[in-house]
């Protein structure tokens, strides 16, 4: 090899530069989801009583969201769960988020369906300390998504609504498919994984992974 | 394109070949692990009583392993599962297969290993209808792994002790590395994964996965 063909050392430096940049952007934080409810106002009122309101415990990652410090009961017809956290704020319709373990808990089967989109959902019982909500349809299996601002989408080469790879290393590794990319100015750079989704590949919050190509 | 380019054509169709062969690889059946215990005899006779022998409730895929009808529960220091189900025969050595979610719950952080490797993995108390042990080590999450005949490894073109990825398919499709191939005469083909695995791809008993190149 010519070590003095300062054409190729050049280009050799610029890729291995390029890549270096890459691995250093793509580099995604978790945020792993217990299960959780969304209410709308109606509903909390009866669960709650008319002069409740709902009280933050803690923020979340993506501005404006928060932890409640009121929880909930959710009953199917096998089984009950406790303890359901309330995310706030309150919002226009009630969505039950849970993991395809708790459906086989609480005897129900939820699709795996982007935040938002109630359609074809099963229903389940609420029930809080001033009463009860049987709801209709609400319950759902998140799909992953990663939330993420323009400036991130821009260095990752992904658009909204973008379908991704993503990879996650360790003992457990594994690229999951089917990934949603959301791009809003109002999102911090997260994917939101479930229980048994972080537990299958033994990922904590806030572990990093990234952004694969299809194969 | 010079299509009297013999070496090309001859590329083109070994290509083609190739190809054509992958497509026909060997499709591979799931068998969900739930928690269970392998138990010694000594422990099997303290849980169970002296006189009493272990009973099969049906055979499991592999041949001469079975679900016994004698279950235990499982005490760590944060909680207890109940109805862990014996596997049967009796082996040397007792050993604890639990989820990582199942860890959560009582307490304890096994390892990733592969069965048999009892090596630096937690205790716990095993409490039966006659009697308790505690366990100074014996609980592992189990490492995936795929049994396979010599015959099913040589069309996968794989040895006992490789380590593969493996490609599920579905809404939450995904590709899990880290899979360890064990090889014998007495294995029938299965790739055996536990429920967090399970549920995190959304799989079922008896649904088919293959494996896929090293990326």
């Amino acid at each position: 090899m010519d070590f003095n063909n300062n054409e190729l050392v050049e280009k050799i430096t610029k890729i291995i530069i390029q890549k270096l940049q890459e691995e250093k952007e793509v580099l995604i934080p978790i945020g792993i989801s217990n299960r959780h409810i969304h209410l709308c106002e109606e509903d909390f009122k009866i669960l709650f009583g008319k002069d409740k309101s709902l009280s933050k415990l803690k923020d979340l990652k993506q501005p404006g969201q928060y932890a409640a410090n009121e929880c909930v009961t959710i009953k199917g017809p096998k089984g009950e769960l406790k303890k359901v956290r309330i995310l706030g704020p309150l919002r226009n319709e009630t969505q039950i988020e849970i993991s395809v373990s708790d459906g086989f808990k609480l005897g129900v089967n939820p699709p795996i369906k982007e935040s938002g989109n109630l359609k074809d959902t099963p229903g389940i019982e609420i029930i809080g300390p001033k009463g009860k909500v049987t709801k209709e349809k609400g319950v759902i299996c998140a799909l992953r998504h990663i939330h993420m601002s323009p400036s991130d989408a821009k260095k990752m080469n992904v658009c909204d609504k973008d379908i991704v790879n993503v990879e996650i290393d360790g003992i457990r590794k594994a690229i999951l498919g089917n990934v949603l990319v959301r791009v809003s100015e109002n999102f911090k750079l997260e994917m939101h994984l479930d229980m048994d989704e972080a537990n299958s590949c033994l990922i904590k919050n806030n572990d990093l992974v990234k952004i694969v190509e299809n194969r």
